[in-house]
């Protein structure tokens, strides 16, 4: 049995909380929020504190998933000593976290929204720690979760982070584009939804080289100038123009 | 019954030839394609020729489906007279198909490659006509494969295809930019698939505006300075850049 305590309770902690409690192998002792209301736990196996003073010391691992930028501050307020203090964050090196503890990173490679259920078996978990003791710890509480689990250093999160960026923030604007583009002349975002996801499932079977197509990849100049000269605003002109020539200079 | 002939034999010509032939309502009396070696049609109720003088002349409707550039030409070479010829093409204006014919459009909004079958019932088919009883054979033959058939003019079909350019080819060149930084440490592209598959999932229940996260979203520059000195070529720089002051434009 492994017990955890999660500190923070947004998107990922609620999904993790959710997915540990479930999970025959993993306890989840308490989780902490500085948020009061958010203690909507609805089980008795874990309690809730609001108070950093408060945390449980007896935890073989704290989980902690806030946002990246209070990692650093947040770990060097804990009252605890020597204890595996891991964060689930991509774009944040393990050393973030104050060497007061033995560090480690426990990164669930998704997108994490409230809405939305998410398989945790087919998430990548991304792992790291300082001592082998402590990797083989977070080994098995991944596998516990996920069919996946990978040693990934710092360093190449870093690398992994930076792509996810380009997959999922950038995707995501040029969903947000398009629709604007279609707003303008008052057609209806739905029906791009097919092209959407069929977009998103060929790259499951078929290389991103291979799915391509299009105007920029068939040197279609005429059909591209066309498109430039309808677009009325100078972002998503540029967004255009740097895209169809990261797709040109393949050629 | 509706009689068809289909004029070209690539990716779009071969699906809608299978989807149509599986179709009660429906008669594929004849394929064309110049290219004989594609002549694997599978059936008897299909003739096929690679002759455009042998082109059968009893059809309610001719569908073409050839390179869009190709549309013009080839309709002028056509020994039809006042027959309903349709393109299926995107980006391609009705008029584009010769005058001595009556004009049309049937445009089904999907990606489509020899490697994956489409389910056609959640296809939107954009159809155009210039007359109204050809329009109403349009939506016949549609709604005889998709349940979403609607009236799109050759201006919006042309603003459809600006916006599915955007989710279509400049997602695509996202995973393949994604796929090159993962390479470049040696990183295997398949840890970004569950979150490819989940950002596109997620679109169809949350708007692109309710889904977005990341650095750009919450303005978190450290991150971005830190990304941008991560990129080593020019080509993908400009694509973080003109991407990420989108997002940040938005706020």
């Amino acid at each position: 049995m492994i017990r955890v305590v999660i500190l923070g309770f947004g998107n990922v902690g609620q999904h993790l909380h959710k997915v540990f409690h479930d999970t025959k192998e993993v306890h989840v002792l308490q989780v902490y929020s500085r948020n009061t209301t958010k203690a909507s736990l609805n089980n008795t196996e874990t309690t809730f504190t609001s108070k950093i003073t408060d945390i449980d010391k007896t935890a073989d691992v704290y989980i902690i998933a806030i946002p990246d930028d209070a990692i650093k501050t947040f770990t060097a307020q804990l009252q605890l000593k020597n204890k595996l203090v891991v964060h689930t964050s991509g774009g944040v090196a393990m050393d973030a976290i104050s060497n007061k503890q033995r560090r480690g990173v426990f990164y669930p490679l998704q997108t994490f929204s409230k809405e939305t259920e998410v398989d945790f078996k087919i998430i990548p978990i991304c792992i790291e720690a300082e001592e082998g003791n402590d990797l083989k710890l977070l080994r098995k509480l991944g596998k516990s979760i996920s069919n996946k689990v990978v040693d990934i250093s710092s360093n190449e999160r870093a690398q992994i982070h930076l792509a996810a960026v380009f997959v999922n923030n950038f995707v995501n604007e040029l969903y947000h584009i398009s629709e604007d583009i279609l707003k303008e002349k008052g057609l209806d975002f739905e029906l791009l939804k097919p092209l959407i996801s069929e977009t998103a499932k060929k790259i499951k079977t078929l290389s991103p080289s291979k799915s391509q197509t299009g105007p920029a990849k068939r040197g279609d100049t005429a059909t591209i100038e066309k498109h430039k000269s309808m677009i009325k605003h100078k972002l998503q002109e540029e967004v255009y123009k740097s895209l169809t020539k990261s797709i040109e200079e393949r050629k």
